[in-house]
This record gives C-alpha cells, structure tokens and sequence, in this order.
C-alpha cells in the first residue's frame, strides 16, 4: 500500500490507469507549485489536458479565458463550492471571466426541470451564491439572458458533430441533451470569438467523469474554422457524497451540504456521515481512524484552507488521539460559520442576481 | 382524361391519394372564393390543415399570424416570389407579419454555405428582393439577429423531439439538419409567445413536400406546454423548372428564373424551356399545344397576375392559333419588365437590407 499523507496524493494513482487511457496528462508537482491554491497542494487537481499554455499566461501576466459552467437544476452544494472556488482562483490571476450559469442547458437535459422559468428561479439563487463566493456581476451570464450570438453560435456547432460521433461520445441522442451539450460547446469557446474576448487560451476545471465532454469540445474547437485556440482542461478528483459510496447529488439531500444549509442541517449530515471509524473508542485510540476513506476529512481537504489545522486533524485522527466525534465537531463548526456567513452575503445579493438572471 | 381548364384544376385531382394518405385537407372551392388572390383561383393552393381559423379571422379582420422564411442559400428565384407574394396576400389580409430570412439554418444544414458569414452576404440581397416585393422592414427578421428569446425557445424545443421521431420524419439525423429544424419549428411558433404577437392562429405556405415538417412543428407545438394555437398551414403546387422534369433549383440557374437574371437570361431561359409543342408549326397549328405541360406556361400561371391575359394565352394555345415561340415573346416581354422594376427596387433597398442583417 502506498504511503498516506494529509493531502491524499497516493489516490493519484488509482487514476493512473484512466490517464493513460484517455490521454490525459498527470498534473505534475513542477506545475503544482507554481499554484497557490490548496487544490492543487492537496492534489485535488490530478490532471489536465494542454494546462502548460495557461500557465504560461499566468506567470507571464497575460490574459487567459476562465470559464466554467454549473447547471441550474437545484441549489449549490460543497461540489459547486469546489468548481466556484477553483474560478476564483484563476479570476485572481487575471483571468477573463466566464461563469455561465446554465438554466437553459439544465432545463434541456433534465427531466426534472420542468419549464425555463422554473430553471431561472434556481438561477437567481446560484448566481447570489456566486456573488457571495467572489464572483462579481461582470463574471456571471445566465445562458437564457445571453445575447443572440452566443446562441447563433451554438447552432453553428451543430454542424460540426455527427449523431454518431454523438452517441460514440455521451452514449445516448437525447435532443434535449443534445441541445444541452450545443449550450455547453458553445459555453466554453464563444469566450474567443471577436465579438468576446478573442482567441487566446482557455481554462476549465471539470471532474474526470466529464472527459469525453472536453474532448468532444476540443473537437468541435478544430472543426469550427474560427481559429480557436484548444481550450485546456484541469480534472478534478471525484468529491463524493457524505454517505459511505455515495455520489454529493442534488437530489439527495442527504448525501451533500448545501449552501443553503442551516446547523441543524450541518449538525445531522456531518454527525451521521461514514468515517471508517472503529467499533469502540478503545479500538479508535489503539489503531487510529481512517482519514483516507472519511467523508469528513474528504470535506477538510477540499474546504478547510489552513493547511496547519488539516494536519492536525489528520494526524490526531492517525494516530487515536482524537476520536470521531469531536473531530466531527470541529468541521461542523467551521462549516456552520462558513454557512452563516456566506448566507448572509447571498441574501444581500440576491437583488442583483435576480437583474442578472431577469434581465 | 379530366377536362382541362386555364387554371390547372385538373391537377389537383393528382395529389387526392396524397392528401388522403397524410391527413391533409383539400382547399375547398368555398374558402377559395373568399381569397382574392389568383393562387387561390388558379388552383395553386391545393392543401390545408386547420386553414379554417386563419380564414374566421381574416373574415373578421382579427389578428394572426403571418409566418414564412427562405433559407439563404443564393438568390431568390421566381419559385421563392411565390412564397413571398402569398406572404404579401396575407399582410394585405392584415396579419401580424414574421418573414424570416433564414441564414443560421442555411448555413446549419446545407454543406455548400461554408460559414455564416457567407449565409449572411446571401441574406442581405435576399431582404432586398423581400423589401421590393412588397415587405416592410417590420416584416422582416434575420436568424442570425434575432433576440435571444427566439434561441432560447428553439432550444428548449430540442427537449420536444426525439431522435427516433426525427429519423421517421426526415429519415436521417444529421444534427446540423437537427439545429435547422430546432430554428425553423422556432420560426413558427415563436411569434405566439408573450414577448411576440401571443397566442393566435398563424399560417405558413410550404410545398406539399415539407408536409412533414408541418406535422413536426404541430407535433411541437402540442409538447411544449405553452399553450399554443395549432399552426395552419396551406399548400403550394409544386412549381417545376424549366427543363422537362427538372425542379426550379438555386444549384441549377438554368432551371430557374432568377429575380437578378438579365433580360439575355430570361430570354434564353424562357426561349429554351420545355413546351412540350408539336415537332412542326404546321401540326401544332393542327393539334393546338399543351399548356398543361408547358413550363412557360406554367411561368404564366404563377406570375401573370391578369386572368384575361391568362385565358388568352391558354386558348391561343390550345386551338393552335398561336406558337410557342411567339408565346415565349410573351412571357419574356412582361417577365423582362417586372425583374427591371423589381431589381431598381431591390438596388434601392440594399442599404435598409443591410441594416436589417448586420443590425
């Protein structure tokens, strides 16, 4: 078994295999460092396709497209968190920002959605989220509110892949997906069209689950005959669920901490969250816990900055000097901080979210 | 043999299997005497489905819906005026007009439009010729330039269809064909959302080949859960080339009239084109011609508005009193006149046409 550490790099390797079969590269330490992010510390961020030239623009101080995109399909969890703080990140090294906010995509592909309005009520509450996290209006469009040749050019792109290559992709021909992955295409590269920012390097952190969608995007990129430039991806690892083998889904409430949670939310979820934990506590402070597979400590490592107190959870946790419980305390503590105040600013937002959503 | 008359009838009785086997109604000869237009008369419409509303609110000078587009694919032709004169019947009858110039499902769904840009060129002497026959610049709208509202609705018509019921419509699933289609059921019932005209009755003119298409947008229509009025649609004749068993094609110029042809064009096309006369001026003065099958005469039946002029030429041909070259005369002298006048139109409108397409 390889070594553990608090930032969990040995579960780099089990990816190992799926890089080497999708191409992918390795995010290597060189890159790591040049990162202040704790993503990339934590190696969070395991692999990327054409990174080298994004990173080149930070170091050089040049501009870069930072785009990302979350579906409007039901309010942001500690999953959106991750994708929201890692554009953050970027729009702090200089980025051109492009945070779509995808109500018409999620209505499109979701059965569930059943109307573009009822998408746009979920819009107005991810985009005060938004806000709230860092973003400023300028950052932020609503894919139905956008202007007419972003849309011109997502019917463009439908041109430019088969019904085979469609199916070979996503397994499927749903339209309404079909229409949704127009959106999402078009989403990542209108950015350097002239009438946007122009062609230059792009970036978009996704989770590896979604590399046939990059890969399908950087097709369409080449096939467009607008001279793009590839757009560059970083992968995410997976940020599963509370629930032992859970994936954090929206519509388990259960299994993720939303945004709009309250302590007793938070006091419930993380109190009742699987850690590997021993039977007894004689057994725990013999043996030590399990950070390793602890959805807890899954929630420090992508959510807990201070890299001096991860330690210090991990290594009590290691090595039985602190047991579950109390463990589990501290997360809920920060966690319900973070919650309040980050609820409060969503609120205060909320006005200017509704006129970027509203129009 | 059916009895032959100046205006065609006749043929009608060719298609009655047609309507049968797809549900269409035929035009009855009541609701065509309540049409003052000689494509009513003449026969040239011989389909419907659900014209009876469009009709009560026509009687009753209420409100509908007055759709067509053209797909910028080269220059109109005179098998495009006959879209565009229905069109201009149907503001005169006092609708609320949407002729969209179709240049995105152009370039979507025909391989030869290498870009948008190049759908766009096309579309602006399109708008031209609609302006010179009749549109104002408030009839008129571009694919490319229309707002956002109008996207959005086509793609959240994507989630409407499914690919099986594509494939059984059009019989294939080119997904650039896809997006065309998402545009052009948009096209049609666009006009009946809140931000438009709202709901009412709406109709569209098409060849009995598109039928399916119409049954598609009807189809749509009834899923999209906005409380649509039905689209009526009524149904062309087919207008042939000019070559024996051709179809007026914008990739064949020689099989059409162009409304830019010069008046050398008109006379080599009108002085070449099938007759189906007699191999010697001795035996048609004898056996009278065939205008039933005479491809200028059918020129005439589209697009000499005069019905006395019509008969005329119909029965000078019949009883042999008049030969097809002096009958071409005919036909290329009035053709000749109106493309004169309509091209200094068209000349006149290209500055407004430009600002209709480039906004």
């Amino acid at each position: 078994m390889a070594k553990i550490d608090p930032w969990g790099s040995n579960a780099v390797s089990d990816y190992d295999h799926v890089f080497k079969e999708f191409g992918l590269s390795k995010f290597p330490e060189s890159m790591k460092k040049q990162l202040k992010h704790h993503f990339f510390e934590r190696n969070i961020v395991v692999a990327h396709r054409d990174f080298e030239k994004v990173l080149e623009r930070i170091k050089k101080k040049k501009k870069f497209i930072n785009i990302t995109g979350i579906a409007s399909s039901g309010p942001y969890h500690l999953g959106h968190k991750a994708d929201l703080d890692l554009f953050v990140f970027f729009k702090k090294c200089g980025a051109k920002n492009y945070f779509c906010v995808c109500d018409l995509d999620a209505y499109c592909s979701r059965p569930k959605i059943k109307t573009v309005a009822e998408a746009k009520e979920i819009a107005v509450q991810n985009v005060a989220d938004a806000l709230a996290l860092g973003l400023s209006e300028k950052d932020i469009y609503v894919q139905s509110n956008r202007e007419k040749e972003y849309y011109s050019f997502a019917f463009e792109i439908g041109k430019k892949i088969t019904a085979k290559t469609f199916e070979a992709i996503y397994g499927h021909l749903d339209l309404g997906k079909v229409s949704a992955n127009l959106l999402q295409y078009a989403d990542i590269l209108h950015g350097q069209l002239p009438e946007y920012s122009g062609k230059m390097p792009s970036i978009t952190g996704i989770g590896l689950d979604q590399d046939s969608h990059a890969r399908a995007t950087r097709d369409v990129a080449k096939r467009l005959g607008y001279n793009l430039e590839m757009p560059s991806f970083i992968y995410f690892k997976f940020q599963s669920g509370l629930k032992q083998g859970s994936k954090m889904s929206s519509s388990e409430p259960d299994t993720a901490i939303f945004l709009n949670d309250c302590k007793a939310d938070v006091v419930k979820k993380v109190g009742s969250c699987f850690t590997g934990g021993c039977p007894t506590a004689k057994e725990q402070r013999r043996l030590g816990g399990k950070p390793e597979i602890c959805k807890k400590y899954e929630i420090d490592l992508f959510h807990l900055e201070s890299a001096a107190k991860l330690k210090d959870i991990f290594e009590k946790c290691k090595s039985g000097k602190r047991l579950c419980g109390e463990c589990k305390k501290l997360t809920i503590d920060y966690m319900d901080k973070f919650l309040k105040e980050h609820q409060a600013k969503a609120k205060k937002n909320l006005p200017k979210a509704k006129k970027i959503v509203y129009g």
